[in-house]
């Protein structure tokens, strides 16, 4: 019996919330203590339609059931007036590959788990008084990413910028629910020089943040770069910084920020950082000392999607929820 | 809206029947012109539960859908009294990513594609009055190969030969109803020394068929092999014929039969051979002559895939089935 959950439903489940951060980290810790099996990335490129398919999965040693994902991008749907974003988990029985659920959940999910890795990765690496967020791109990503920071720093200003004034509007008008000052500044600079973490959280292909912008004890968290040509900090930023974190290197080095700075060879392939999952379980390998400048790559984990699924299962079958299938 | 058809409603679309040879037949032409998009197959292992789920997609140039498919196979499975095979596809829009169809076949539309595939290997390759036909395992797919094979060429004699008698005893009632004389045999030896087409249906480590048995004019077709360690065919076989073709080189190297040629140093990993699409599209690179022996390789592709999943959709929303989920 496969149960069949809509983006209603899910939407019911699951949420930004501290909850979802300790099982998000739980997933964190699995991959760094090298219980999770998460095979590379499938991408699939439809060039003609600027489109893409990715395909994520993983297994956590112990657990009963696990996630595969299918998120696509189809970066001409806005003008379409649909999104660009679309997706769908299936979760498998670990012991015998029966289907247990499919999560029509149009992408929400990765939304989700990527925004709670954002407030992850602040919680370890910046410093704990931080206040002052600035935020690049104003996309759903850019709005749950802050939401997200809410829970793990008490965030009194923001400062916004992205290419599009109307979505920045959008964004502030949006973001209002948070009772924060919201500010939008004329070019990133201005975003990075009043702030002491900030989240970038856009598909360019050419680096926004510039190394000379940043100030000591400043916390950057990479979130848009899943993709080889994708790119966002300066590679001097990689290499200067005090404390590198990948999410998952064998990831970051061929679709992060890493990546960027190994092709410009300011850093070298075979350097070793530790992960995300490394400092949540050992919080020395972080950040070391107030003026410490700390970078979080994150290119989303297949384990991330195995643990949320998991969660959203969970609760829909005590919520009752979805329609079953023979 | 999106789609769901259970596996009762997706076996009232499609069959083994000459149309599907010709949708199956256009996939491996889109694939030997270049005219697909089809990344490496993700595979996921669970060693604890002797499981795997594998993760195939393609699209090809032109088609306003594309699918992408999740098989599991999980080998303890028949001691719980259940199927080991397992699986789904999904279909997607090719402009838009928005998912149009999730098809709950169970790993019905695979075993259709590759038995179809058989039969189009038979067809291009074997010599067009062979009617012996060697079957070397007793399974589904064993079974569905030589009804595939019915629709290319007049088979008369069946010996078959598989680990597991009682198998062979059930597969020789069930295929009955094909009229053809059947015969169990004691060795593959016996099976090969009489044939004149043999199908390799076999999950095994180590090969099962000795070039030395082979005689002049024979077809084979391998279709167990499709991960790294699988292997029917002695990689002299491989070495020796007069042709070999893989289903996709890329995959052959790596999963099929050739694999085990080049591991065992009997053949170059870089030599280059025509793939079943390039047969199709020019039979001159297939059978030259009436005693050579020939080889397919089949490890099953996601253009296959692709194809079956979009004849499914087409005849199901023509018969108006499944269910739709907005």
């Amino acid at each position: 019996m496969t149960i069949i959950l809509n983006s209603e439903e899910i939407k019911r489940c699951v949420r930004l919330d501290n909850k979802m951060i300790s099982i998000i980290e739980e997933a964190f810790k699995s991959l760094a203590l090298g219980k999770a099996t998460m095979p590379p990335i499938l991408r699939l490129d439809i060039e003609k339609y600027h489109g893409e398919s990715d395909v994520k999965a993983a297994y956590i040693d112990g657990l009963d059931s696990y996630a595969i994902k299918v998120a696509s991008g189809f970066f001409n749907n806005p003008k379409l007036g649909i999104p660009s974003s679309n997706g769908l988990m299936i979760l498998l029985d670990a012991k015998t590959g029966v289907l247990k659920s499919i999560l029509l959940d149009k992408g929400y999910l990765t939304d989700i788990r990527t925004a709670i890795a954002g407030a992850i990765a602040a919680k370890y690496l910046s410093n704990s008084d931080s206040t002052i967020v600035g935020i690049i791109g104003a996309g759903i990503q850019a709005k749950l990413q802050l939401q997200a920071l809410t829970l793990v720093r008490k965030i009194k200003n923001v400062y916004i910028w992205a290419r599009d004034i109307d979505k920045v509007n959008n964004y502030i008008r949006d973001m209002k629910k948070l009772n924060i000052n919201l500010k939008a500044c004329a070019t990133p600079e201005e975003v990075v020089r009043q702030s002491e973490i900030i989240v970038t959280n856009t598909p360019s292909r050419s680096f926004i943040i510039k190394y000379e912008w940043l100030k000591k004890g400043m916390h950057i968290t990479a979130v848009g770069s899943d993709a080889e040509q994708k790119n966002e900090l300066d590679p001097l930023i990689i290499k200067n910084c005090d404390i590198y974190i990948p999410d998952c290197l064998s990831q970051t080095k061929i679709l992060g920020e890493l990546n960027h700075a190994i092709l410009n060879k300011v850093v070298s392939s075979s350097n070793h950082y530790n992960e995300l999952g490394n400092v949540i379980l050992n919080s020395k390998l972080g950040r070391r000392r107030k003026e410490d400048i700390t970078v979080c790559d994150l290119t989303g984990t297949g384990v991330q999607d195995t643990a949320i699924a998991r969660e959203t299962y969970r609760i829909a079958m005590h919520l009752n929820l979805g329609i079953k299938i023979g």
